[in-house]
């Protein structure tokens, strides 16, 4: 009999884990079951379709089902919710979302890669039309449609995190005045003040406004749409559109339900080989936790990359092979307005809070040579072990060439490395592309003196 | 009595030594002999200077000798040349550029920082009027008076190294047409076949013409001035301005006589801590070796940063404190019209040269997310150790995101890293700035595949 490969959950992760499984298995059955209309899509691009910048949402998508089967002989049931999982007799009983039917299908691997879904606060009018989440395809057309057929003027931003800030670009360049609300008293969670600072004056720079240590208390509609927000300040908002980046959560409960051991974090357990703690169960992605090499324990930072890697070792596996997923660093980038910010490691308030004896440092310096036209202030902020000078984390905000200058410093942390020895690093040097001493040399430097002393 | 460092050089290592000496020692006696005009400049912007992105000379200096005076109390002597160095009795011969006057000085500990002069072919005609090479500031002022006051149409480059593409660009910006002479078979020395394809498609849509196994036997002027140019192929060309690009010298003649250990390449040998083989003088920068982290050998590859960085350790030491300068890897970037081409580590030409049993791959793979606006297409090359998997060297060329992310890659060499590690980093991602699969994790994947076969 073939062997069968199950896969729950269609997009970064569980197309990487079933693509993989093929390269290495011709023979193998695949089956991936998802329960949204799209599979293998850049979800991380939906703030540039709702702009416009992405003209249609087939742009996004890499690959369609049809490819999938007809290229890689790999069967997607989009509209297919997996309801529960059987491990003692190896069947998933799934839910076709089209004739609302049952039916349960055998596996010999499973592999969870159901994501994560947007967390929506439990306020009065929350279910008001104009209050959307941003996570799935389906999202970005419906916001979309929504703005083209309604023409919103007010917008409200419910949380300052990542999604917040490039829906926050997003809806002032279709024309939007927006207001950006942040129960926490800083933005983006645990990136430091010197970098949120900065990000603070570009919004107010674009008109955004932003209010910190405010919650909303509830939606007011009117004819079921939504029309103003009550603030925890008692303030009442104008809202015609309504953007909850309120974090995300796990879909986990299918695996715990199944006997699947959760981590603390609240996702799904794994090793390194991706395995949950059940014999010929894998999971990869969203839905999983990850091995923080900095930490050294797992955390639930979801991203796409992750999955993407996650997913293709979860499948190699699955597929009988021996693959590794070491861990990740915690580094992600995001752009708002005209500046990129980017972090990798711990900022300053995590290494505090683990417990760390850290220096660090904050410069500015340029990002070309200080004659050559386009360059522009990078603010640098390096956290680094005290006693080891071991880099513990690095965080990055400019107008030029932060995004791929903050790899060195992610690099850096795979390796382990010291502040001393990033300090020497030999970088690319041209007057187009970098000062002499760039800005990574000039902060490591800066902070190795401290190290010193 | 007050103990006295003397440098002589003042450009990059030099004054980075002269002021990292300064910084440790407030009673240290600094003097610094630089045989030019000026200190403390960008030499490598002297291609855009001339072509005018730079408008002035005094924006490529990062401080002159009026600062250095009064801002850290270090005597700058510029047109002073250092004569000879008798290390027996601790003095150096100078001689005033200015008033042809000579004198001994007294020095406790010296800074050899001597730089490089451009190599010459040895040429019927190479020293008539409108033939350059580009090397000091004084160089770049005449090429740009010459071009406003003979109005040349027809440039030759002679050398197709770092230097002829970024004049190529440059003249050509400048209204003239180009021709670059190579005498050898290839472009960009040691640089593979795959990235140097690129290029040269470059030169071509931007109107460059390049011959390549061809060199001039000789320049026929007029009236002084150079106009011609009869080549190895028999060809005789128009050439209203010349500009030689055909490699660097290091000044280390002075060093040789005073009985100071020339190393194989010619360059001033140096240890960690930038000290040369006699007690006291230390050297650094263009004229001096650097330890090669991958071939695990001195090599001469004088550049700008590395100069930089052993001024600094050699200025150290040289104030008594304890620095070391690890060493490089052989990083460098330059940019032709549009594109970006970076390189680190060996080329697949030099892991052949040096005996290594090596795996290579070349990709092509976005520098954007396949949606969003402004990517392009990036190449990359990789080559590792077979049995190893350690990453042995890389280079890339594209017209967005190369040069930084060159950067990954050197930092890889210094930690050492495998292939294998290189393609789990955890590297940002958003998709303005790159694609969720980078084309550094891409080709580190896809050269894993050879070394596990």
């Amino acid at each position: 009999m073939t062997e069968r490969l199950v896969v729950i959950g269609g997009v970064a992760a569980g197309m990487s884990a079933a693509s993989r499984a093929r390269r290495l298995r011709p023979d193998l059955e695949i089956l991936v079951f998802e329960k949204s209309g799209f599979v293998s899509y850049g979800s991380c691009g939906l703030p540039y379709f709702v702009s416009d910048i992405i003209k249609a949402p087939e742009n996004l998508v890499v690959y369609d089902a049809k490819f999938f089967k007809e290229k890689r002989n790999i069967d997607v049931f989009t509209h297919h919710e997996a309801l529960k999982i059987f491990p003692a007799k190896r069947t998933l009983l799934v839910k076709n979302l089209e004739n609302d039917k049952e039916f349960e299908v055998q596996y010999d691997k499973l592999v969870i890669a159901t994501g994560a879904r947007a967390v929506r606060p439990n306020v009065k009018g929350v279910d008001l039309k104009g209050i959307f989440t941003i996570r799935f395809l389906e999202d970005g057309i419906e916001i979309k449609s929504f703005i083209k057929e309604n023409s919103p003027r007010k917008a409200l931003i419910v949380g300052a995190g990542y999604i917040g800030m490039e829906m926050a670009e997003s809806l002032v360049s279709v024309g939007m005045d927006v207001l950006i609300v942040e129960q926490m008293p800083n933005i983006l969670g645990t990136m430091d003040d010197e970098i949120n600072e900065v990000v603070e004056q570009e919004l107010q720079r674009n008109g955004v406004k932003l209010l910190k240590s405010t919650s909303v208390d509830e939606f007011i509609g009117e004819n079921g749409y939504v029309r103003k927000a009550k603030l925890s300040n008692g303030e009442i908002v104008d809202a015609e559109l309504v953007l909850i980046g309120a974090g995300i959560k796990p879909n986990s409960e299918i695996a715990k339900e199944a006997g699947i051991e959760i981590g603390r974090t609240g996702a799904i357990a794994v090793n390194q080989r991706m395995e949950t703690n059940i014999s010929g169960i894998y999971s990869a992605g969203d839905c999983a936790e990850a091995f923080h090499l900095v930490l050294n324990r797992p955390v639930y930072i979801p991203l796409g990359t992750t999955a993407n890697k996650q997913g293709k070792v979860a499948g190699e596996n699955a597929a009988g092979g021996n693959a590794i997923f070491k861990g990740i660093v915690g580094t992600a980038v995001f752009k708002v307005f005209d500046l990129e910010v980017a972090r990798t490691g711990l900022s300053e308030k995590q290494a505090k809070a683990e417990g760390f004896d850290y220096v660090s440092t904050v410069i500015e310096h340029g990002s070309r040579a200080h004659y050559y036209p386009g360059g522009s202030k990078i603010r640098v902020k390096l956290i680094a072990d005290r006693k080891t000078g071991r880099l513990l984390g690095a965080e990055m905000v400019g107008r030029d060439g932060v995004a791929k200058r903050i790899d060195v410093f992610a690099t850096a942390l795979h390796a382990k490395l010291t502040i001393d020895e990033i300090g020497q690093l030999d970088l690319s040097y041209a007057p187009p592309f970098a000062p002499v001493w760039d800005p990574v040399l000039i902060a490591a430097n800066d902070l190795e003196k401290k190290i010193k002393k």
